[in-house]
């Protein structure tokens, strides 16, 4: 039986249904919104679980975000998904090097990936970002990598690739860096839920 | 341990460690594909048992497709996640009305959707299409309207919103259709997801 609800009102619904899908359970007040709002993208409660937050990640996320930071994003899909009119009113835009002619070139002369070309791109950048990958463990590689030659200060990390090869790894070498974060820890992830993460942290400001 | 692969090489192994992960089943041969992209685009094992196939719809896509249709889908993720090259290659293009503003001023006016009305601007192209829905709902329920009044003629319905209100009615509302359909029974799926079946298709015709 089809609901009549008016479209306003649905995601409202939509979230009281997670939260009573979840029983009781009590998560930190700041990743709350987080952790519903990757499941919203979903359907998938494996996320209540998974995702792990590095100490005051979701707050240092808001005050970059709020000062105006610019994302860099691994995929278009995210780059679409991502609220950009909030993100502009606040001062920020969002990168995305994959689909460059010179990024692909580069990539395919030095026999990496696109992503990990891409994070140097965005290394670049010279203020504040969000690194928000969802696809790419090679991204969360090169990443690691700037991090331990210093060349790179992330306002925030929100690592969730999906996959099968290298995906798990470049998660951890995230968590045990000093960078903050927030991963989905294993397999799963996506560009939707890189998206979802950013609109989490997006709507907690402005709405 | 991060395994050293190279980049073009990725794909190939997940498919494989995707295919160990399932064990010995045995898929019908054209649907096999778009059950482990679909798989390879979320970690997610469900879609080898949610995912359900009107009799043919793997062909008739592809007949499509090869004869050059057009593709409507209802969020901008979807259309950016889509091969647009090869899909440009067999002469068609991705529509997305949801971003456009009469659009968005006749869904207010009217008390419906976005995507509600998105389906009727798709409804008035005058080609053959694929309808690939990710996101809402109501996408499907208008399209199983506009079905049963004779006013469309899908060359394939991918039914995959994702959510809580209304998503396992709508796609139940497509189930029981004429429509040749693909679709993710239940309460999962995403914008990824309609990308990632599209793509499985577009794949199985050119690389």
């Amino acid at each position: 039986m089809i609901e009549n609800i008016k479209p306003m009102d649905i995601e409202k619904r939509s979230f009281e249904i997670i939260t009573e899908m979840l029983g009781g359970r009590i998560f930190p007040p700041e990743e709350e919104p987080v952790i519903k709002r990757a499941i919203h993208t979903t359907a998938d409660f494996d996320y209540a679980d998974n995702l792990v937050f590095s100490k005051n990640a979701v707050k240092k996320g808001l005050s970059a975000l709020k000062a105006g930071c610019d994302i860099v994003t691994d995929t278009q899909m995210a780059k679409a998904g991502i609220n950009k009119s909030i993100l502009e009113k606040l001062g920020g835009r969002v990168h995305c090097f994959m689909s460059d002619a010179d990024v692909a070139e580069e990539a395919k002369m030095r026999g990496v990936t696109r992503a990990y070309v891409s994070m140097e791109r965005g290394a670049k950048i010279e203020k504040p970002c969000i690194f928000a990958i969802g696809n790419a463990p090679t991204a969360l590689i090169r990443l690691r990598e700037l991090l331990d030659a210093g060349e790179i200060e992330p306002a925030l990390i929100i690592g969730v690739p999906v996959g099968f090869v290298n995906v798990v790894e470049s998660k951890e070498l995230i968590i045990s860096s000093n960078a903050p974060y927030i991963v989905a820890r294993g397999q799963k992830g996506g560009s939707n839920v890189a998206a979802a993460i950013v609109n989490a942290l997006l709507y907690q400001i402005m709405r």
